[in-house]
């Protein structure tokens, strides 16, 4: 018996770092996918608001495609073909291209998670899936586009939100079915956690936050790393999607590691315990409280041990006992992966 | 539109302390089972060669089944009711009862992999699913058994096999799924990590052995722990599943760990490394080799941060990076579970 291989058609929408990493993926790994998992997909439209928007229906080539955009930075000089159309904008082309699923990668506003929120709308509305990576429809509109997604009869899927393609929203829900989670506590932020470990090496915060920047871990306003507000971003969609509990924002107290010196990290080494920016959603009862805040976690514990820029999360489950994942936070080809394991998981039917 | 839960129809081959740990969650989470994740099972037989057998294809009542043999051993005593058959032996059930799935934890010979190997042909020639946590068959009979299995239409699930209830074989297929992973390295054997551990505060190994036996972690013949066989059969696994080859145990160069000393032990330490009981699966070129042997692991390396009778394993993915998974390698409750993860997914139609 011959598996027959549907073709999954993706429309993107922004075409920057985290899509180009996604685009990258299918075209050096498109053979591997389709002979080892069956997963073939085909790009037919991308829309971005400076790079401009090329849509043909039968499929766009890959390889030229990166080529332009990385020569110039623009989608105009993709080659003109019979069928090919130019100029569609966003909702155009969620609308009316015949993409089975929106990969959603624009430039998001975290406060208000526009104008993600209305691309997940619209293509819903469409009866088309939405995979992203960004985290503000997901912390600021989970409960209305989880609805929406259901009723439409498609699937919203952003594995990429929390910790980039390491599986921390679909392991607890797929492999760890059946459990109750009573806690999930983690180290959310790959920026923070590099500091925690340099100043370790006896480095101050200063110092320490300039070399994370000089990497690349840090933005030039480090702001929503090092007061928390990443983490928090993590621990509202935690509490939502794994918890099913609509915490928000600000419910959440939060705090940042800025005001730890390298005497408080040593000091916590002296008594075998190392300081984390702990991200934690916790079951009391009927409530689900959460925090962010940096903890003195003791050696024995399974985060102590993260060091550098990785993440790491632990759930506390009834049956399985305590499980943690560790592994990467962030990443160009971390997060596109994170958007293949989404649509890999719709076209498999599995969550 | 509500939601049509299917009943799972459970036959128990063997009942000891997995079957029994199984048949206490669903006794005690049934009804959390159904309400939140729709599931539903029913155990319609039990098949013991010591205890007794009883069948009913209506189901039999799993607090009074628990109850009577809690309290005499025997099967004997769980009350008869018009329907209720006694005395069935293995094969008779698996091949005659209205079971969906075979819960296959009888005593397994790990040399030969009987009767489980068996029981699985009998079962899959039925029409029948299996679940089970032995690793006998999986490590000695993977592409027979998987290929039976798909042959008839059915699945074979062993999540258990290796690291319990944490989903060391399921993660990898599912939520990592698209990756090359090019090599798998972990910690296998709780017993040796426990006495490693307690090496470490400068006990010496016979006194850490007696220790890990008196906490019920090692057998009264610790061989199949201390020397490696016990990791090496979950390595044998990991080849066969998660990297396709069909490795078998006499592949695999072990070496244990009871010649390593306190002094050993102390002397990593001031390297800034730690002696582990190390299991790995590596590509190289065409070729995939296996090891079970001890390791110094630098302190930064996640695994080296796994204390006591815990397990851990990590994933070398091209696209996710390093993953990692902690959790409980062996435990009633844990391995009770492992089976229970696998009704879930074969209920759902995922892997």
């Amino acid at each position: 018996l011959e598996e027959i291989i549907v073709t999954h058609k993706l429309a993107f929408i922004g075409f920057g770092t985290v899509g180009q990493g996604l685009a990258e993926i299918l075209r050096d790994k498109g053979d591997i996918l389709r002979d080892t998992i069956a997963f073939e997909a085909q790009v037919v439209a991308v829309s971005d608001l400076l790079k401009g928007a090329v849509y043909h229906p039968e499929g766009l080539d890959l390889a030229k495609l990166l080529a332009v955009v990385q020569a110039t930075g623009q989608l105009d000089d993709y080659p003109d073909s019979p069928g090919l159309e130019r100029g569609w904008d966003s909702f155009k082309t969620i609308r009316q291209s015949n993409a089975d699923s929106i990969v959603e990668v624009s430039y998001t506003d975290i406060e208000t998670g526009q104008p993600a929120i209305d691309h997940c709308r619209a293509a819903f509305e469409s009866g088309k899936n939405v995979v992203m990576s960004n985290k503000g429809p997901v912390a600021l509109a989970y409960a209305e586009l989880s609805t929406l997604a259901k009723q439409n009869g498609v699937r919203w899927a952003f594995e990429g939100t929390v910790m980039s393609g390491t599986p921390a929203l679909r392991m607890p829900l797929t492999a760890l079915a059946g459990n109750e989670i009573s806690e999930i506590r983690g180290i959310f932020n790959g920026t923070t956690n590099y500091i925690l470990t340099q100043m370790e090496e006896e480095m101050e915060y200063e110092a320490a936050l300039k070399q994370a920047q000089e990497l690349g871990y840090a933005e030039a306003d480090p702001t929503a790393d090092v007061e928390g507000y990443d983490a928090l971003g993590k621990v509202v969609i935690l509490a939502n999607v794994i918890m099913s509990t609509p915490l928000r924002k600000e419910d959440v107290p939060c705090q940042g590691i800025s005001h730890l010196t390298v005497k408080d990290v040593i000091e916590a080494k002296a008594e075998g315990k190392r300081w984390k920016l702990i991200g934690r959603v916790k079951k009391e009862g009927d409530r689900v409280i959460a925090s962010v805040g940096p903890e003195k976690v003791r050696w024995s514990d399974p985060l102590a041990g993260v060091m550098g820029a990785m993440n790491a999360i632990t759930y506390e489950c009834d049956l399985a006992g305590p499980v943690t994942l560790v592994g990467a936070g962030a990443g160009r080809l971390e997060t596109g992966y994170s958007l293949l394991i989404d649509l890999i998981n719709i076209e498999r039917g599995s969550l």
